[in-house]
């Protein structure tokens, strides 16, 4: 999907204003809209069931618009995300090991 | 990456808590962590020089953040997220046609 | 203004789904919709006067959403936020001494 | 409570990066940090009475520095807050009639 989204913003020249700073708060606000779809009700509120087969294509539409901002940010600044996710999880892998339970912080 | 964040909630059972909504939080949380970086100074202080390599390190692992809680959430209910950028992209070059000049919004 | 914001979620009873859990979201998810005006464009497309008056509106009343949750979410939880402002400056007071130079941190 | 945050800024020569630019990024970081308090746990969690005095200060000092940040904001575009708060509750007087039900929106 990373070549998708890089195609699509070179033929638009929308790299201009997408600094990583206005990527930043993009990816941000964009993660805000995501939230709002949980912003009043609780846990059981929330399954996909109860969701709803048209909420949940509004929410998965929202989540590809943080990733799509997500691709452009990693993208401006050169970051292989994938690459970091990876050695993000086994940073994880060592401060959390998985015969501990998981203590609240 | 999908498999291995997956693999590692599981070993340590936080899948309990990990509800769409707290997850949502959890990447509208990290996402102000990673923008946290850009919040003083302007567009030429970001570059990937300027930054350095160091702050630069610690920028992808806060995008690995976003991105691993990206992953849980739409695990949690059961999206497909490169469909979901996929589909989005689609819409994108309907309502954005390349030849035209992208007016601020 | 805060008791006013009181009456109105009275009013309403609008109370019961206003948990502190939910408010805090609330306060970020209209933070990202004030912050959404200056997502894209520079320091210098943001004084007042390139905004113009209708903008301005536009983000006075979003801000205004902002603190409105703020007010439900301090009186959910019992806290006065004027004190609290008043104890966080003398905080900073202290933290930083009003002759020394701010590091970018 | 405005008339401190204005002093204390000017006194430490603060105003210079404090574009309103960034400190609507500012506000949203700091909610994001108030929101982190409210992560992981459901309503029932997060009354007064379990999360205890110790932990309410902390999250009074984080509504503290949204506050702030939303002063100096206002401030940087000259936005009367009390006003602007005034203006939107008349607004949402008219928009929900206090004696019609809230319907999810």
């Amino acid at each position: 999907m990373k070549t998708l989204v890089q195609k699509f913003m070179e033929a638009r020249k929308w790299e201009q204003g997408h600094t990583p700073k206005n990527l930043a708060m993009s990816i941000a606000i964009e993660a805000a809209e995501l939230m709002e779809h949980f912003q009043w009700g609780d846990r059981e509120d929330f399954t996909a069931e109860k969701l709803g087969p048209e909420k949940i294509d509004e929410i998965r539409l929202e989540a590809a618009d943080v990733m799509i901002y997500m691709l452009s940010f990693c993208r401006s600044l050169g970051i292989d995300l994938a690459e970091a996710v990876q050695d993000k999880m086994e940073k994880n892998e060592i401060r959390f090991p998985a015969d501990v339970e998981r203590k609240a912080d």
